[in-house]
């Protein structure tokens, strides 16, 4: 089956999914992204991923394209023509295309671009690593100052990925200031002693959708949140690790670089707050 | 008239050249730029800027996709399509389309994508603010760690030069740990008692095509260099500062935030650096 991307109100085959090459997006890495999971048919957390892609774009003052209405039927027709039941729904909007290259933004009247397609993750809440968790690997962190905004600047990320599986790892933690800031696509977690400790919201870390909703189950359900920096050194010796993210919900970390975290296996926190977040989200999925 | 752009190996419409929405240069800004400039219909430092293509391909592991030759062969045929004779060409080479979104780089046979696309900019070497000089405000560098890659990821300097234009200036110099890393798309100099100040090469900096030709006749012409990095205090306070790039040239600065540079009028040192500059330079087109 060919897949329908959306390009600008269009439902389009995938091939035929373009955009001009004087689009900001492509020239100047000017847009932002958000990315939604689906559980059986249903959106997760979507409330939570439109407030924050009206904050990056307010951010970055990009026009808003549709009303969160537009934007929720626009997901579900995607779901629908492409008979997604698990799986992802990817949205980017940028500055538009104003017909040329200029580093000063072109007229505020020029359309945005929103592009959206799926990907079918058929079992994506059984991921078989969940049981067995994922190694890290820590790299420097070298990405812009303003993380905070979910902008498509991802070349860094990508690249410390690509680091991570050379030294035979399933993701990179990357380092500033010899604090842990976050993970390639998630936010970064450890627990010592009952308490889950991740480093505050700041401009140098992703404001987690997945990372809010976690937070706020696992507060709920008694436990101990601690939000501030910690070190690679701290996180080897904590009893467990773990991220979170909108497609990996919690996924344990069970070695960092050569050390293993909780004997290397897969401890109770992060396997009771992926369950938590797996019910309470399906519960309240759209 | 409508311009021609090449995409890929093809000639094209302007209104007809666009990429996937899968291309990783639109996705994941993972791609790097070139901008030659063209004065009388020849190609300024063309070699230069080849050589630094490759080295910004290599540093990211993506194809080059074509020989010199054919770049050069390239670039011609714009210039003859769209009649340039002054102006600039522009060309992006990112890792291509794989068809899907993926952190992990994919195959390394997946085909490098090729834009490449003309500015006409009459009178290019004559640009009236050559006599009049830049303003510049000073704004924090927030842009990432390997500024020597010439990457897409440009929407910093982009925000930058917005801030410069909201502040009435022509441009901004961006500052980091206290000293002037360069400008949005520029290297940035002073001038103290008859010596050029500008910072070192690391991969704080873009490696200027421009800031290296002019740092060679300057040499040649007996002025003295210091590359070391500089305050924008030290900057007030200096008697010349300008800029380089590959389509401003050299182009003095006159004034940074709110203290005047050299009374506010462009400096010889300046003036006598962008003639040696477009005279050589223009000797050594091709």
């Amino acid at each position: 089956m060919t897949r329908t991307v959306y390009v600008n109100g269009d439902y389009v085959p995938e091939d035929q999914a373009q955009v001009s090459v004087f689009d900001r997006g492509f020239l100047m890495a000017d847009g932002v992204y958000e990315v939604v999971s689906v559980l059986g048919g249903k959106l997760i957390d979507f409330d939570g991923h439109m407030v924050r892609l009206k904050r990056s774009l307010a951010e970055l003052s990009i026009t808003n394209p549709l009303t969160d209405e537009a934007f929720l039927t626009a997901h579900r027709e995607l779901l629908t023509r492409n008979a997604i039941t698990d799986g992802l729904v990817y949205l980017q909007v940028t500055r538009g295309n104003p017909g040329d290259r200029d580093f000063v933004y072109p007229p505020a009247d020029t359309p945005p671009t929103l592009i959206m397609f799926t990907q079918a993750k058929p079992g994506l809440a059984d991921a078989p690593a969940a049981k067995t968790g994922w190694s890290v690997v820590s790299v420097e962190d070298l990405r812009w100052g303003r993380r905070d905004i979910k902008t498509v600047q991802l070349l860094y990320p990508s690249m410390a990925k690509m680091e991570a599986r050379a030294r035979g790892a399933d993701d990179a933690w990357m380092v500033e200031d010899g604090h842990v800031t976050e993970g390639t696509s998630n936010n970064a977690y450890i627990v010592k002693n009952g308490t889950i400790i991740t480093r505050q919201l700041s401009h140098d870390i992703l404001h987690g959708i997945t990372r809010a909703a976690v937070l706020r189950f696992a507060r709920e359900a008694q436990m101990k949140v601690e939000e501030r920096p910690f070190t690679i050194t701290e996180a080897q010796e904590a009893d467990e690790a773990f991220i979170t993210s909108a497609s990996s919900f919690v996924m344990p970390v069970v070695r960092i670089d050569d050390a293993p975290i909780g004997g290397g296996k897969v401890g109770p926190v992060a396997t009771r707050l992926r369950e938590i977040y797996l019910e309470e989200s399906l519960k309240l999925g759209v």
